[in-house]
């Protein structure tokens, strides 16, 4: 591999000759061989790429910065963007925490490449821009780094994570609909007991996502402020006057997304509360879609010998020889994906409360575990939606014949034979295995007409709007 | 001691003869032997005395119980909520899941007690007022069990934890306002860093609590929903027409909180997402304070080995010989706080999980560790405040001498004798460990009264409101 | 009330006239109002009864304390022990985190208890013996309560953790045994497999349990090293020759239990790793328990519309009218039970990866989860076995039924007509709702007689010895 | 992009032309669009290949494969195993919970590779090997991907994490023996106690570390069961006489680690225990590296306003105008992954009590989760080995002025003076700022030779051997 040499206040480091990073690039590699390669979020590189050139918009209008700089920086932004340098990031999650060495590696790599867009020589100690100078102006690690996380994670949120579970919600309502005079056997403690509609059973779903989703957007407040102007320790010493609220506003008219600057810049660098809230609002919607994704394969399982209540759609093959073995492969990865993102919450936890003085430095951990929950919840959402949810059908003859076996129902007889004679054709059925209805008329309480009037299950759903 | 005998459908039962529970009630002390007795938190009992209440009033405004029983039932529920039978429930928190059987104990204790109240014995199989007819009507375990929990969480919340946190906050902030002007040095990755103000610091503090009572405020319209009207699947079977809607104006009505029916009651018995949620506001509360506890008892630490930036209030005997060893009491016990409640918040998030069909059983679980929580955030916050905060003072002469001894405050010298110049002080000054000020004059770069001048670190802090 | 007053370094407090503690227990009372009263678990104030009579007993060897002083602090340690006096230990778990206070109340209470016992009145400032001079001879707060919580921890690990698990282990082992016949339906993915015994299935449980008592065991040496003889920063400073090894020895002796000194005293202050260990795999436990109580309320779901295989005791009234609903709520406790457990898991975890230089801080907290898991896990077990898993039946026509419906049985047929003939005989089956005997025989492929002669699910369950 | 058509008994599928891979794997990649692509472990296909290539020598062995096919196989397995073919496993760890895709995709590149090699065409369907009927032959996705996870993990922590974490430890134990004779002062609460050695600070690290790598060694008993021969539900069906052990044998000759196969195979398929277990120890590891790593970083801190005991090496440039801020880079990768264990260990926990009847279907997220922890464990020890721990010295002037500034010294006057003419001195150089020796002398109570004579912190520190 052909090497060139690059300078940082140590000294010298080869660095491969067809990359734009830099020294401190460099160095981070060779320091901190841990985990797999390049594993630090390329959403966290495009919320650098976003916030770098709002800082060189705003140093330019605040004069610190001039045009062809900020053009220059601007124009590679655009390339991060558009995703054509995503090679060049070569730095992992677990490095220094405040991850100063991601944000030299977006100094070096906009400054190098810069240098090259504007005909320079990377062998060549003469350059056109100057990474900590020019790119990094007015700008710590300390306030970059929590800047770049909070944009990468509110984009996966509105973009992946609320669309993704609010296609699964919008399925689910329109199967709670289109279920609504489904009468079923209702369970609780997994036993027999009296009915609702299936109709009814989704509502419960659609509710819990209602509330999941609610949740995360009340976070997103929080996350919305942005820590950059607050520099190295939050004081936003080496900051032009007004720089704080402009460059908030250009990162807003970038991503589009109402980002503000933080009124405390001090929590801004010293914890990321933010982080933590918003995901236990991730974790909030785990908890209700394991519990979903569990009811649904359980309520699919069989064919002869589980409860079998819904037919969910087969995606692959499950067993070649026995037809209706159709294994609820969705429900797997998504609930595996609760699991991940439960876990991911303790990380971010841990990561949260032990922060000291004036700088949090697990902010490469909890930018990761954040991302990877926001996008694993949106796109299992999605993947169960498209794969599973959509083509949920009841399994009427077996969802009526356990609402007919039912002894629950008996309990609709109470007002006409007394509670004394309701039990004992219950349990005269229970003990012989056979009908309500068939002991009801042995016992000679009542007749089939009488039995098939008095005992509709429809009649004991009450009349929930889903 | 003595006995009598109680009966419940599985056959007789003997009870202590000055106890007021029942049949059911015993069976389960006798059937759950685990742990500590009578685990189940008080704070569900009270939520059961003010839901019985008002489910009586309910029933008999909606015409299906009778005046006397009514005001029979409410009486014992007032008695309950007087404190004066917390002695009659007995039972533990690793029961049914449902907490089926504390409800039965709330209904025999409540339904005994009237009867004696009324003048009756105990002894007597004829009995005033039953517990499953009267006490419990168009009610059920699964719906009243929930619907306790979140009247006691709420409670918990809106008298105990946020009253504990808005009292650290503002303590907190008023010490913000009188540390404004005392500029130290700042750290990041735990390294001396450019200086901010005690004040600023202290205000990074006072906006996570802030953040974190606004996020736990967010989640109370969650908990404001009650499962109580959906009986026993959601349906809301046997119950009366606007029963939901009247049981809980009179619980609000009762409790002086704002509660209403929830929207969804199958939502509402299958799942507790709510609790998942507001704990997930308690987490994010208990990462913030071990943020705070841990950086003021890093900066307390001392006296002559520690940083010593702060002088805590010295609440006990620390070492009898040893003047100044006042160790951080109070931050240890808040700190252990907080690992207990990130402990509890994945216990909820596991109960929230695993839910089945129509009922969650994990709710006495998800209860008393929400409960437990809410108090211990509140009570250990507000013995922080008391103990600690409000007495925090400055250590002025540590603060200084760290603050002038920096190599930091050579920044300020940059735009006067040349970053050269600077880094050559900063680095003699660091090899002959003498200060920047010493250095400066002998290396001839400036005047000891223009380094006065020139190095002032208050310049250095910006100009944030605190 | 009553007061006498007590003297501490700080000054006067007033203390109950009735109680033994001092000074420095009536000022933590007041300063750490914390939660509930007397919080602090019982379990360590045994503890301490045990290693301040081995103390002094050490002191008494080595020349340190007279005869008389060692037998008056040993027998108040026996009525401590005797559980006389667990009134006078009204601390909470939230206080200093080396659980100072508690060391203190125990000083406290045995110097003066045994002034009393020798005759002495409180109200005298002269004493017979002294809180620290002599009931804390050769022992720091730093070295003994984490003795204190390794002696608590470990008794309750060997007298009701492990008891309650092996109960319940041998009961299953027990039932596989005598289930080692009944071939059933396998279930993966929750869909029909090919057959198993019972047997099989429970002898998969009984596994899990060696295994888990295995790997707590695993964790029983680290556990029985004891910090005693570090004193306050692990050096041993203030312990007489021979001290460390002596006082294990006695600690060994009272208890029953192979206690030794703990190899490295320097560990044994700062990081509880032993107690992270033991709890680890208590939470493994909690994993296993899980597992099988979910497989086994799934089982006994019904008593018509769920699985049915297996019917479990009633305990306690189910639905009044409806025969068969026997609520599965010992696995409902045993489940809450495995959540909170788990949830305890991370507060011991986040307790053992805060501590700082030469002292964990987090003890208290740390030893409470850890006792609550070890007593809750022990009981749920015993009681899960006493009131379900010892009366758990197959219910053989469900678990006959189930089998003989299974299509899964016609790979047996692969070998005698074919696979393409066999997987026609179980779409036919399928698609009509018919048994895979009678479309076997419809289609021509083999008679009734061959059916019954190959199609033998007792054949597909290997051969495991269980 | 070129396609060819392959086929499965749902129907026929395009397949990437220049892909090894068949129909289900590229279902799998169409249905579960999660996450990042390729997610998968490349250690689990690892561990596949083993598997399929002991299976296929197991199955020649007992009569059920001829030798072409089990070298043909053996071939593509022994060319996964050289790295050359992971381009061809392109699935995700969010899949069928059992990893039947992960098996299938194994089992279609084993066979059209060995097709190939074969001199086969893959537009062809006359294939040379069969994926099931040769390459699963007496093979199950549900006995398969327990194999391979466990095999995949055991050499990681074999291979990864015991490596890393005992060069650690050697490199700490060096230090400690190096540092025997540095007297420093000791921290309990954070605040100043008596001293103890340097060297004995780190002991307590060696000490934690040798249990932890003892804890995991515990665990390993455990993971090297393998399910291998257990097929479908654990009964071994389809399996000839003698597979499990044999197949277990050629596992532990190929891979050189003492697999065995597991006694219980129900338990092996629906419980992953093993790895709860092992990864609880990888847990116990992150607890005490988070301690050590705080430990350090805060010992280093500084230069000038820290505690600054020890010097660590500086990789990177910290503040380039600031000489001596060393940011504890090292420190911070570490206790970022250590946060993240953590947090696996409640994913793997979720996982692992979420199985259901003969299956656990969490197994590729327990698998990913757990070989990242043992790899981020080995991998950040043996960084903060090489670039942080190797290079620590003492800080010998500052640790020598600590010291000698500690007031604790005055402990050693007791014996000499009294314990209240030693607590004035201290009382006094405390409201003096002063050191003990100047007041010792001010008050007349020694003479300077008698305090330096008497005052010696190295005779307060034990002779713990290290």
């Amino acid at each position: 591999m052909k090497y060139r040499i690059e300078h940082d206040t140590i000294g010298e480091v080869q660095v491969p000759a067809d990359k734009f990073w830099g020294a401190q690039t460099e160095r981070s590699r060779n320091n901190f061989k841990i985990g797999v390669e390049a594993s630090m979020p390329k959403e966290i590189i495009e919320g650098f790429a976003y916030l770098k050139k709002a800082a060189a918009y705003t140093n330019h209008d605040l004069g610190v910065l001039d045009k062809d700089k900020r053009d220059a920086i601007a124009t590679v932004c655009d390339e991060i963007l558009a995703g054509e340098l995503f090679d060049q990031f070569p730095l992992v999650i677990w490095q220094t925490g405040s991850g100063t060495q991601s944000n030299m590696n977006c100094n070096e790599v906009i400054a190098n490449k810069a240098h090259v867009n504007h005909g320079g020589d990377l062998n060549s100690s003469d350059r056109f821009i100057h990474p900590n100078d020019d790119v990094n102006k007015s700008q710590s690690s300390n306030d970059t780094f929590p800047t770049g996380m909070h944009i990468a994670i509110y984009k996966k949120i509105v973009e992946v994570t609320i669309p993704g579970v609010e296609q699964l919600r919008n399925t689910l309502q329109q199967k709670s609909i289109e279920f609504s005079s489904v009468v079923k056997i209702g369970r609780t403690h997994l036993m027999d007991a009296t009915p609702l509609t299936l109709g009814q059973e989704f509502s419960g779903y659609v509710s819990q996502l209602d509330h999941g989703i609610k949740a995360l957007n009340n976070t997103l407040d929080h996350l919305s402020e942005l820590a950059l102007g607050g520099t190295a320790v939050g004081t936003g010493i080496n900051t032009p006057e007004g720089y704080s609220e402009l460059v908030a506003k250009y990162i807003a008219e970038f991503t589009g997304l109402p980002f503000i600057t933080a009124e405390n810049k001090f929590e801004a660098l010293a914890a990321h509360d933010a982080v933590v809230e918003t995901h236990g609002a991730l974790k909030q919607l785990a908890v209700s879609l394991m519990k979903i994704a569990n009811d649904i394969r359980m309520l699919a399982s069989g064919p002869r010998s589980g409860i079998g209540e819904l037919i969910i759609p087969a995606n692959e093959p499950g067993s070649s020889i026995m037809p209706g073995k159709v294994n609820p492969t969705q429900a797997e990865a998504l609930t595996m994906v609760c699991a991940q993102v439960v876990g991911n919450d303790v990380a971010v936890t841990v990561g949260g409360m032990t922060g000291h003085y004036e700088l949090n430095v697990f902010k490469p951990v909890m930018a990761a575990n954040t991302i990877q929950s926001a996008q694993l919840i949106g796109d299992a959402c999605m993947s169960f939606n498209n794969n599973c949810a959509i083509g949920i059908e009841p399994n009427y003859p077996q969802i009526k014949q356990l609402l007919n076996n039912s002894l629950m129902l008996v309990t609709a007889l109470n007002t006409k034979i007394g509670y004394e004679n309701s039990a004992k054709i219950a349990k005269t059925a229970h003990k012989n295995g056979t009908t309500l209805r068939e002991e009801a008329i042995n016992l000679g309480y009542l007749t089939g007409e009488e039995f098939d009037e008095w005992v509709r299950p429809e009649d004991m759903v009450g009349s929930l709007k889903v």
